[in-house]
């Protein structure tokens, strides 16, 4: 293969997690307006999908961009442990004062994510907090 | 079409809830070792998928068992209105005392159901929590 | 394996076709009150998921309830081919004067397959019109 | 969040739709040899997934790229209530003239939406006829 | 909870293995003309989706018919262990001398898996080899 | 349409093969260590979902980038005649000394497809070989 040909790969993993979206200085109904029943005062949660995108050249050997078995290691050390089966607002170190959108949250799992994975090569993040709902975010 | 054929039709709806699965007079520890992380203290949550069947006789003229449409609207009205983006434990008055495992939402939704539904008509509750986890209930 | 035991076997197919759900003594808005925007006089059309199961005994030799590759060419020659990319209120012979109705569907797929499946061994037509709407019919 | 960052929502809906492709100068064996069995002349349909994706920093206090409620009612406004349940070769006012594939309603959905979407956000649309087919139009 | 009512749970696995369906008195040719490209000498393989319906009452205090973390070790350590990532032909213990079609996968991880859940409480085994094609074996 | 306007349009097919990943001149403990369960000596396999993007300006009078049938037919014939069903370490002419990992497969059925697609117009192969684990290649 051509030495400079980066390919892409992707691990897909699930978690399930509580969470409200609300801003402390505002009244239920005014949280309400603003984020609607995901503000609802005693919680919610989703069933969410995580997408991991890490691009490089592929090893003349192994055939490999990177070991997916380790890639999903660090996913499952470096945000699945945190967040799966917990209350986003309340108990994940790294998400303490974030409001826990879709946007929010795979911004978040990128910069926590990128130490763990040979530099630039992180490439994209990709969550689904339901099937119709989702948010990306990406460097080239 | 011969007048004693059954057929049945499923309607497939989406909710999103919070959730937490513990007993009041164990410590969290001891509720830990029950419920696994489903009893985090401080909840968590799940997109449910929930399957409602009726089965009867197709009208002649209208090629229907019961309007999709209308069986829609009881569940929405029934269920969904009540469940989605709530707690399970604290905020429907149906679940109250429940335990709100997969298998005791679908046999209370199907009680829930059943009598607005044609008599002897409602025929199964299927409730996925996960894509690795679902329960149903059905009466013949 | 046991003599005795039966084993259920699906193929899933798949096919687009448009309809048209009326009855033709009412007006439009007759129509609309009954079938909604199903009704739509100039049509509209669906993706259809079919899946045909058929039961029995397994060959003890070849391991198979029935060729599942058979059976995938006794439904596209029996169904596929008259209904995919048809309109199913003008162009099936077997839907004449049949709403087209997906309980309607299930139950004349089913007398449809049946005599070119072996005797007493069709057991199921499953048939989602949509992710939401699905209708089944079986004999056991 | 780095005010710079760039993040990504998609909403994802569903609307069913009738059409036939031809061209009005050709015969029907002459359109069938052009299109295939999409040109049948009586019509057909499909279920078609159609993906909006709109691109934007996040906003610090809400969280948000764009509130995805306001999204799918934009979307509900401009496009499903036009096309849902529609013939798109006939009912469409946008679509007059316009082939009906998947790459033309692509496009056609980008120009309708793009001025009811804050100026330069909106990305790409998506839309799914089949499982097996689909067409992106993106603007970056 | 009525204590007579009986609800289901399944638990959805799934593993990747390789097989080749053959009769070893026929020839290459005479086995392609039984078993079609599944025939293939060299093997090929599937990524299996397992489903385990379970039934029973449901426990007054727990809420369960049985525990889903459990049901999933019984299925890990008794099939899964076993197949994932093997060759069903030479690899599996309980599958030798047996011609893995998913019949008779279905039947045999029945076999398998029932002494080890509770006495008349294993109901059904469904087993997709792929998207079209599956099969099930239910006891009630 | 604006004539320099880019649509790109994908197809989604499935095929079924065996593989092993392994490096010859290392023993079978040391090639676990590398590639894990996928290392298997005696092979397994995996049901691939493969996308292929085409990407180009749309036809005025067809509507279409490409032919989406023709496009099947192509990659039918460039691709899945050879794969589908088979063995990829031992059986494909074109993959013969390259490690099938994903990474590698998609790489390799770009360079066999862009030949067959008009110059410049393939941007993109997409190749899933669970549904946790993908690998694409893109030329823009």
């Amino acid at each position: 293969m051509d030495g400079a040909a980066e390919v892409r790969i992707t691990r897909r993993e699930h978690f399930s997690a509580g969470h409200r979206l609300f801003l402390p200085e505002l009244s239920d109904a005014e949280n309400y307006s603003v984020f609607g029943p995901c503000s609802n005062p005693k919680g919610h949660g989703h069933n969410y999908r995580l997408e991991v995108t890490v691009a490089g050249p592929v090893d003349a050997r192994t055939g490999m961009v990177m070991d997916l078995k380790r890639l999903h290691d660090v996913v499952q050390a470096v945000i699945l442990d945190k967040v799966d089966h917990r209350n986003l607002n309340l108990e994940v170190d790294f998400l303490q004062g974030v409001q826990p959108t879709t946007e929010n949250l795979a911004w978040a799992f990128f910069q926590e994510l990128a130490p763990h994975i040979p530099k630039g090569r992180l490439r994209r993040i990709r969550l689904e907090e339901t099937d119709r709902n989702s948010a990306e975010y990406e460097e080239r």
